[in-house]
């Protein structure tokens, strides 16, 4: 009988990510609330393993499907060594990036298509979908804007916020679809973004 | 515009794969017909970096989720570094297992289920499926008696045993569904056998 709570957060890159599971963190631990935070890709031997192959500078030759199979690998592994047995033992997990990371990315992004990208996820779907999934809705361009400030936003590559914006757009699909994600706006300050995060865990029953 | 023919060889354990597949090579070498032989897990760089964490004997916690995902993420980068390329340039490819042995060992013997390997191999199935399988149909109790000789059966664990069996039930169910998959009897001398998959691939206008 699982009794944990799974919790995963999503984002594009610049939306405060780090930043919010860092301050939920220390929320609760100072509620003693036991959890673990975890991230994907890795978070176990095996899945670490995957990781140093998905990133390692050297495979700029790999496929997107090669890469898409890599991630749903250390999914799985990671499931089994680390998300499972804490939710076992009572624990809320919190996992920064899960599969809708795959969808948005892979699928949408990438152009794989988010039907492939689920298909060959269609375990962590639907045997391991997480109670709510947190997604810090921030558009890239204004994320960029508020990380780098606006005179450096020139160095910021084109096709890069191309890129991102796609993911937004896949994000927001997934947000259309299934009702465990909720958006979270953040577009105060981290503190008060923080609140919210907050406020949602406990209107969800989490915590 | 694909030009060459795409060849899998499948079989269980102790089948004279490796054999067959020398002999066949041996056979196209001499006839002047340009080939290339290769296999799975393995057959190119990152593939063969994937190949070295699923047999690496450390990882023993490994999943047979996470085991399916690394042998489809090395399928589709081999598909793309050494069977799209040698295809392109005319050549036949031969290949040492391929799409069928997951179904066969991870869907069927593992227990992970046939449907769920076919739809994480989706891809494969769909834009490279092969021109012909080759079946070695012999099976393991067979196999192994003729490899081992009577008086070493006792030697194999009887575990062992039960799961090739379930990887040759397996195979047979293939077989019904495939078309594409033909049958080779060897239950002759490794000439005859290899005599039997040459009229077969003459038969099937491969060579």
């Amino acid at each position: 009988m699982v009794k944990g709570k799974f919790i995963t957060f999503e984002g594009c890159e610049g939306s405060g990510k780090s930043t919010q599971l860092r301050l939920l963190s220390e929320y609760l631990g100072k509620e003693g609330i036991p959890y673990i935070l975890t991230r994907e890709p890795g978070g176990s031997s095996i899945a670490e393993q995957i990781r140093k192959i998905i990133l390692d500078g050297r495979n700029m030759e790999m496929c997107d499907e090669c890469e898409a199979h890599l991630y749903a690998a250390a999914r799985m592994q990671h499931l089994k060594d680390t998300v499972v047995p804490a939710l076992e033992s009572g624990k809320l997990v919190i996992c920064d990036r899960y599969v809708d990371s795959s969808l948005a990315y892979q699928g949408e992004a990438r152009g794989l298509g988010m039907e492939y990208i689920a298909a060959i996820n269609s375990q962590a779907i639907t045997n391991y979908s997480p109670d709510l999934t947190v997604f810090l809705n921030i558009p890239p361009d204004k994320a960029f804007k508020r990380k780098h400030g606006a005179d450096k936003n020139d160095r910021m590559e084109k096709q890069g916020l191309d890129f991102h914006m796609k993911v937004y757009g896949g994000y927001l699909k997934l947000l259309q679809k299934y009702p465990r994600i909720c958006a979270v706006e953040c577009g105060g300050t981290k503190f008060e973004t923080n609140a919210n995060i907050i406020a949602l865990l406990k209107d969800k029953g989490i915590i």
